[in-house]
């Protein structure tokens, strides 16, 4: 087996603060040990790729405007656990400020920065009615499961 | 390395709709795509498999009897967020369907007409005080851990 | 390729009994099976290898206290679905118990007995103000990203 760069893969589900921020701490720790990086958003995920004013508007009927509304953007992203209608956040960027670990947009600059190919999951923004305009620009393409398996083959893959 | 038939393999832990429709989503991807699918179902991942009309009166005695009254089957799978007292599922199904996204029921019917191996946790099914006859015929095998993963060597392991 | 160790290993990021246990099962039945395992705890996995008496007086400031009470220990972590204020996980270790399955304690004992690698992220530590102290004996090493990439390399990688 001739030596390649080694790779991983992430499905990025979750919208979760803290899911989302365990999918950026893997990609840039990969992407600065030399690993091709892949993440691919889809579902809740898709929320970390939004752009920032889509906040309400994204979507292309009621139904749609109204789930992408109570999903929100990055800035909104609620964790897992303890989240008190969205003071755990805050306090998860204070603990990380304060303690001098990068925030969650911080770690999706250093991804743009580390080359980590941003990808969005076609089926699930049809059913959630977004579209590639929605995203912001650093995402390289809209791709079906079928291409995302082939293109991370040969390396992990974790669902997040 | 000789050639072989690429492999993934699926542990299905969890019961949320949004979850199981990633499980089928990917499943019946890879395996149009000539991967060989194998799905491992444990804990509330058994929803998915259990037979309709065993919502209300599978398990052995009255605990396990309302847990899997509780656990609902297929039909009565919640997402992980914005369940709203059922009504997000239905959401769902509906953009599913008017966005032409095969519904969940299709994708367990796709699975099956595309040849992936459903199995069944055998500690899940023991904790739960499940029983092979309470799942839908298409499920293959009753496992433990090590089988499953030697079953699953030599391929992607996701857990979902 | 020469033969070597099969290897498998785990990120353990939920807090949440039914998830913990899904680690420890696959993790002992693993490394049963001539597997090396590792364990790598981040975020709420944390709580699984934190001291008994460290519930209430972990972390440094007060921040980090009262988030290290709410995790909690072993003893007290939830379930993802059907929690009831703590009612879930008791029956699922009576479940457990009374099925001859091994509880989550047992679990983590057998995985020491095994010689399962347990490991602690170091930037989840820093955020949520954990020492190496804080946990049990058995912690072989407190981890950055990169170690650990490094050390699964070569084997299958889930995230829980």
């Amino acid at each position: 087996m001739e030596e390649q760069k080694k790779k991983i893969s992430l499905i990025a589900f979750s919208g979760d603060f803290d899911k989302l921020t365990a999918v950026f701490t893997l990609a840039t720790g990969a992407a600065a040990s030399g690993y091709e990086v892949n993440i691919f958003f889809t579902f809740w995920g898709l929320d970390a790729i939004k752009t920032e004013k889509g906040r309400a508007f994204l979507g292309k009927n009621w139904l749609t405007k109204l789930f992408g509304f109570m999903m929100g953007g990055l800035s909104n992203t609620p964790t897992t656990r303890f989240n008190f209608f969205g003071i755990g956040p805050r306090i998860f960027r204070y603990l990380m400020k304060k303690n001098n670990v990068a925030t969650l947009e911080e770690l999706v600059d250093a991804a743009n920065a580390l080359g980590i190919n941003l990808y969005a999951c076609e089926m699930a923004m049809h059913v959630l009615g977004l579209e590639k305009k929605d995203f912001i620009h650093e995402v390289k393409d809209v791709l079906g499961v079928n291409t995302f398996l082939e293109l991370s083959e040969g390396g992990r893959t974790l669902f997040i």
